[in-house]
C-alpha cells in the first residue's frame, strides 16, 4: 500500500526520520506537505522559523491533532537550533517563548499543548547544544510514538471491520493528520493489509473540504474504494443501508468521553444514533484531556466567515469544531484496544 | 420590503404580468433571473424556444418546484407562439411534443408535470391563435395562483413565529423558487410585515449552495436578519438553543406525507427530532402527488459528480434530493392553513 505521509525530518548528518520517501526534504528543517494545496499539488514546505511553523499550523498547511503535535515538537527543535542565545539561561527562555507562541496557533487540539509541554520539560542540559539535542530527541520520540500509536489503533479498529462493510468518516483523521497511518483511517489500512476490503464514504467536510481534498485523495492513492459525499448526504446514505460503521478522529476528549472533533461530527453522531449504526472515535490517549471534566469546557475555535461562501447581505457563523456527547459514542478505538470507556 | 422576484412576462401589447420591476423584460418572452449567477450578478434571460426553456430548467437557472412549474407553463406558451404549424392539428401535436420535452428536463418536482399537463389540457380552440391564447391564459393563471398560494402559506405559517425566534431553513424555497413570496420563506416575510422579526439560519446547501447564494441574498435584500451556516453545523446550532423551528420547502409530497426535498432535508429532520424542535414543510397542495402512496416511489434525480469537489482517486455520490418520512414532520404549512395531515 502506498499511503501518503506528510511530516519529514532529516538530520544534518543525513539520517532520515519520519515519513520515508520525502525526496525533497532538506536537512535540519521541518518538512511538511502543504495540505492546503492537495489534492492538485503535492508541494513540500521547509520550515525553520517560529513564524513559519506558526503560520503553517494556523493556516492548516499541517493539520490533524496528532500531526499538529508532532509538527510543533519538531518545529520547536529546528527553531531552537537557529536561536542566537548568548547563554543557556537565555536559550531556555527563548525555547519557552517559542513554545508559548506555537501553542497559540490553534486552540482546540490538546496534542499541540501536550507535545510542546513535553519537549520543554525534556530540556535539562547545561549547554545550548545539549538542550537542542534534548529537544530534537524528544520531538522525534513523540513522532516515533505517534507512528506506533497509529499502528496499534489500526490493529484494534480492524477487528470491527468486515469485507464489504461500508465505513463512513468525516474530515481527515488519516495519515495526513498524523505521523503514522492515521487514527480513524488506520483500521481501514490495517484491515486492507489483512485482506479485508471495505467501502469508504468520505464526507466532503465543509467549509475547508478536508474530506473531499485529503481523505478521498489519501485513501484513493492507497487503493482504498472511496466515495465522496456532501456532509448533508450522510443520513441518506445511512438510510440506504450502505453504512455499517462510522469512525471519526478527535481533537480533544474530555475526562467523561465527550469528544471535540471537526464541525459536523456531532450531526453525524445524531444521524448514526437514529439509524442504530455504531459510532466510534479513534484516538491515541494523548488526545484525552483529563483536566477537563466534560465537553462544555473545551474551547471551540471560531474561524473567519470568509471560509464559507456567503453574500454581503448575510452574516456567517463558522465554528471549526463541535462536541459529541459521550452518550452518542459507541466506543473508542485506542492504542490499548477498543474501549467502551476512555 | 424589497423581496427579489425571478419570473416575468410582458405581453406584446405591453401589459405586465408576474414580477413587477423587471425593467429588462422584453415583450412576448419568458423572462427569468439566471439563478446560477446570483448573488454576484443579477442577469435576466429572455427565453422563447423549447431548447432555451429546457436548458434553463435543467441547468437550474430557474429552480424551485413552483417556479419550475410556472416557468414551464409560460415557456410552453411563448414557444407555441413561435411554432410554424400548418394546421391546428399539427399545432396541438407540436404543443404536446414541446410539453413532453420540457417535462423531461427534471424528474423530481411534481409541479413541472402538473403545470404542463394543465396547460395542454386547457387547449380546446379550433384555431392556432385561439390555442395560443388559451395556453398563455392558463400559464398566467397558474402563475397568478402561485402568487396567491404563497401569500396564503405566508399567512398560515406566520402564526407559528414569534419575535426573536430562530428559524432554520435549507436550500431556497423563497421568492426565487416561486412566482410569489416563496413557500418556506413566505411565513418569514409575512411575519416581518406584521412586525415580528425572526433570526434566520440558512444552510449553505451543498453542492450547489442555493442557501448561501440564494436564500441568504434574497432574505438579506429584503432586510431579514440571516446567518449562513454550513449544512453540517445545523445540529450544533440546534444544540446551542438558537433554533425554535425548522421550515423547509418540498419538491414532491407522497399521499402519506413523505416529503422529497433538497438533499440534506432528511438529515436536518433527524437532527430536529433529536433536539425536539418542530419541523415544518411549507408547500402548496399542487406539490402533493396523490398517485404516489409513499416516499419510496418518488424518483430521485441523480446529478453529475462534477458538482461535488473531488479528486481523480475517488468516486462521487450525488443524489439531488432525499425523502423525509412523515413521522419526522411536525406539520405542513399550506394555503389551507397549518395541517397535521396532508
Amino acid at each position: 500500500m502506498n499511503i501518503p505521509r506528510t511530516l519529514s525530518y532529516i538530520s544534518a548528518d543525513g539520517r532520515e526520520y519520519l515519513a520515508p520517501g520525502a525526496d525533497a526534504a532538506r536537512p535540519g528543517v521541518l518538512d511538511i506537505v502543504d495540505q492546503t494545496m492537495l489534492p492538485g499539488v503535492v508541494k513540500r514546505l521547509h520550515l525553520s522559523t517560529p513564524d513559519e511553523v506558526f503560520e503553517a499550523i494556523k493556516q492548516l498547511r499541517v493539520r490533524g491533532a496528532p500531526a499538529i503535535g508532532c509538527a510543533a515538537a519538531v518545529g520547536l527543535a529546528v527553531c531552537a537550533m537557529r536561536f542566537t542565545s548568548s547563554s543557556p539561561a537565555e536559550h531556555l527562555a527563548n525555547i519557552k517563548k517559542c513554545a508559548a507562541f506555537l501553542d497559540s496557533s490553534r486552540p482546540t487540539a490538546v496534542n499541540l499543548s501536550w507535545a510542546l509541554k513535553r519537549c520543554v520539560g525534556a530540556v535539562s542540559a547545561a549547554d545550548i547544544a545539549g538542550m537542542n539535542q534534548q529537544l530534537l530527541d524528544e520531538a522525534l520520540a513523540i513522532t516515533a510514538e505517534d507512528i506506533s500509536l497509529c499502528a496499534a489503533i489500526g490493529k484494534a479498529g480492524a477487528t470491527l471491520l468486515k469485507s464489504g462493510m461500508g465505513v463512513l468518516t468525516h474530515c481527515n483523521a488519516g495519515a495526513l493528520a498524523t505521523a503514522g497511518i492515521g487514527t480513524a483511517l488506520a483500521p481501514i489500512y490495517t484491515a486492507m493489509e489483512q485482506g479485508i476490503k471495505v467501502k469508504v464514504f468520505s464526507d466532503e467536510t465543509r467549509p475547508l473540504l478536508q474530506g473531499a481534498r485529503l481523505t478521498a485523495w489519501e485513501l484513493g492513492v492507497a487503493g482504498v474504494d472511496v466515495t465522496t459525499i456532501c456532509d448533508s448526504m450522510a443520513a441518506q446514505v445511512m438510510r440506504e443501508g450502505k453504512v455499517g460503521i462510522v469512525i471519526v478522529g478527535a481533537d480533544r476528549v474530555a475526562a467523561n468521553g465527550d469528544t471535540a472533533n471537526k464541525i459536523g461530527t456531532y450531526q453525524l453522531a445524531v444521524a448514526a444514533k437514529y439509524h442504530n449504526i455504531p459510532f466510534y472515535v479513534a484516538l491515541p490517549f494523548s488526545t484525552v484531556d483529563r483536566s477537563i471534566a466534560n465537553g462544555s469546557q473545551i474551547p471551540i475555535e471560531q474561524r473567519k466567515g470568509e471560509e464559507i461562501f456567503h453574500c454581503a447581505e448575510a452574516k456567517v457563523y463558522n465554528p471549526a469544531f463541535d462536541v459529541t456527547p459521550r452518550e452518542l459514542i459507541t466506543g473508542f478505538i485506542t492504542e490499548r484496544g477498543v474501549l467502551s470507556e476512555i
